[in-house]
């Protein structure tokens, strides 16, 4: 049981007879059934996670407790969003996509938060239709798109403005500074964040509830969430004393770092939001406040660790190293088109030989995919028996955030569908792509004078 | 038309009343009557181009000339598979998804080459059913599976070895290793290359006749091809040495740069081959040897040029720096789901306002996307006028290559369409996706226990 760590591998991992199982289905009996390369969600990992997260802010943040928004960026379908439903949880979507996608799952308005830099207006009028609860909005051509849309529809809109607080967040780092060179939200410190608010202040459509931010991704302990959270109870305190009312709504994104290789030491939901609560318990006193509600937005904290792609290996190739030594390159039936972060962001993973024990001595492996690129790598190195071979299977862990929601049909591969698995049942929830579908867009229109109508 | 260089848009592009026309359509009418965002091919600047390297490689080699592949990877679809068809460009794919596409374009078997370090059984099977003129092998399994699949269809199929030269290129450098830590290919230095040969040798199902390679992407010298084309014949040489016959082909793969940006100095088709030549015509002087054919695989160098992608503003936002400059972010329509290249390889592109002229002073503007991610940026630095605003339009050059090819769903963001353009007419050849496609994969099967066959 050594190889798989439980921080890094979804709650039901685990070997039986030597190979993997997950929710109770044996790796060789999924790939029978459904086909490489696959990902497979752990669905009451899932829902473990989206629990603790729940509970650990109800328990933490008491009667200032706000909601959990589930993001939906990281991973969604309408399973999925089903399920997130069901648990209580909120979701926060971003596009008109994503909206769709929770709304086929019927996810009740009044959970549902909109983020965006650049919501189109058939966006804006789509979640006013559906009746979101909370817009987030981003710039000041938004506000007034929001207001004048929803003055159309005769609605008061809720809003909560996201706030640049000058804080940028990465793992184990983090840097305050007056100036963030990113497109999101409205910067404190030049005065934009205050200029918005101002703006808002103006139209009969909009009601400003409160503030967010979310000040980057994997990170690893409370410090930079507790710098943001004085930043923005700050800026309510400027509110309060030009307004004489309190903004009650204090959202602090999402961002919560997972494990994905044994060095990750991600902190418990639990430790990070006491630590949280203590900070924003300090300075609301000091800045007399009485800050209503606390919201966060996990994404890959709940999807990411309770999803595995499982992979058949097509060829294996033993190269020679500079230094003498050998490197073997394992090739899987996928590659970048399904997990395009270990090229994309220099990410790294833990994988495991997955249909079978081994007792060869472990050797330097390189996982690729089957992309014409010499980028298209999943694992750099990592240790693996050196017996592996043509038609093994490997599990790589954590990848359900920004792995199928990102993939792509580069050199035309299709996308692998998505099973959820749970005590020895087995289902898709996304279903893998055909040939078909690769062809599906491909249309042979004859072509028109550009100024004629078709 | 100073905003124009030739070198980097397409030869159709040009201003008309202030406005970019692209194959005599404005992008206007091209906005209003497919959508934003939008890839919009150039087909005669695509079929000049491919045209410029087959007569260049004609003209050069003469009777030595082999063919030129279209590397499908950059970008394939139906009616651009029937364009290099027809225009009698031979097409190399590396995928059965690539297969299937220039099958559906009738694409002749006798004109295609199959590339890919992990190709499966299956897709082995499809190129032999489908009569594939060449694969292209790339490990010792591989070998062994096509002869054993092509031995059941009774076939003797061709084979060309891909080896691993010990060079690789980058733009403007290139590096001369006995190693190569990289997933393609075998190593002519460590021997690997030799012992596939013995390999193939023993098989009555496989046919060698002759190497490739392929060294990097976006060269923009001829230098490391000069000494790739070394390399391959001294192979070549030993080959004739202990066999007594020649092999005849000698591929030396694509990776011929192009301009995104001014500073890009991309060589003339013409120029390459020309240098090329002579290095091969000395070398085989100096070896011995009578090369037959020679032949290349451009792929970026014939689509990438070709296309645009056009966006349409939705928000702009100005954000002071920390040396008091400021910056104003434009948003558009898409973004990273659309172009990785930005994020992925740091890759730079040139745009510029499309709708309309402007007098205004230039600034520093970025282009970013509507995608919930900080790296979700399109060009980095770029002067645009600085009253570009909501509405107008952006025009993105050289987006042909690795743009829609590598397009993903991510925030649940519709891939755009790709529109051909050709004298006042346009036509659609990929359709932009809508929500219902997005939805497509989604479904909601029953559990069942693994072990039950569905």
């Amino acid at each position: 049981m050594s190889d798989l760590n439980p921080l890094i591998w979804p709650h039901s991992v685990t070997r039986v007879k030597g190979e993997i199982n997950i929710g109770g289905c044996s790796v060789t009996s999924i790939a029978a059934k459904f086909g490489t390369p696959i990902f497979i969600l752990d669905e009451s990992d899932l829902k473990s996670r989206a629990t603790i997260w729940q509970k650990s802010l109800q328990e933490t943040f008491q009667e200032h407790a706000g909601d959990v928004f589930y993001a939906a960026k990281a991973f969604v379908s309408v399973e999925v969003a089903k399920m997130i439903k069901e648990l209580g949880l909120n979701i926060d979507v971003c596009t008109g996509g994503e909206l769709a996608v929770v709304a086929a799952a019927n996810f009740p308005g009044e959970r549902i938060e909109m983020h965006g830099n650049n919501k189109s207006e058939t966006e804006i009028a789509q979640a006013l239709d559906y009746g979101v609860a909370t817009i987030v909005v981003d710039s000041l051509q938004e506000i007034e798109r929001v207001s004048r849309l929803a003055g159309l529809q005769g609605k008061n809109q809720q809003i909560v403005i996201r706030l640049n607080p000058g804080v940028e967040a990465h793992t184990h780092e983090y840097i305050t500074t007056a100036i963030e060179d990113v497109k999101f939200g409205f910067s404190i410190a030049s005065g934009a964040a205050w200029s918005a608010v101002t703006e808002i202040a103006k139209s009969p459509n909009l009601r400003l509830v409160g503030v967010h931010s979310h000040i980057g991704s994997q990170i690893f302990s409370s410090e930079a969430f507790d710098a943001t959270a004085v930043k923005l109870l700050e800026f309510l305190k400027r509110y309060k004393d030009e307004n004489r009312v309190e903004l009650p709504e204090l959202i602090i994104g999402g961002g919560f770092g997972i494990a994905y290789v044994e060095s990750d030491q991600p902190i418990s939901p639990g430790n990070l939001l006491r630590q949280i609560h203590k900070v924003v318990l300090t300075n609301c006193e000091r800045l007399g406040l009485s800050i209503a509600r606390f919201s966060i937005e996990p994404g890959r904290a709940i999807i990411g660790p309770a999803m595995v792609t499982l992979y058949k290996v097509g060829t294996t190739k033993e190269i020679k190293l500079k230094d003498g030594a050998t490197r073997l390159y394992v090739a899987v039936d996928g590659g970048m088109s399904d997990n395009i972060r270990t090229s994309l962001y220099d990410a790294d993973y833990t994988a495991v030989l997955a249909n079978r024990d081994s007792i060869a001595t472990k050797r330097d492996c390189r996982i690729v995919g089957k992309h014409c690129e010499s980028g298209d790598v999943i694992i750099n190195s990592i240790l693996l028996p050196s017996d592996v071979e043509p038609g093994d299977l490997i599990a790589v862990a954590a990848t359900g955030a920004y792995g199928r929601s990102m993939a792509s049909n580069y050199n035309h591969v299709p996308r692998p569908g998505v099973i959820a698995v749970q005590s020895g049942m087995a289902r898709t929830i996304i279903r893998s792509e055909t040939t078909s579908d690769l062809l599906a867009l491909d249309i042979a229109e004859g072509a028109k004078p550009i100024g004629e109508r078709s």
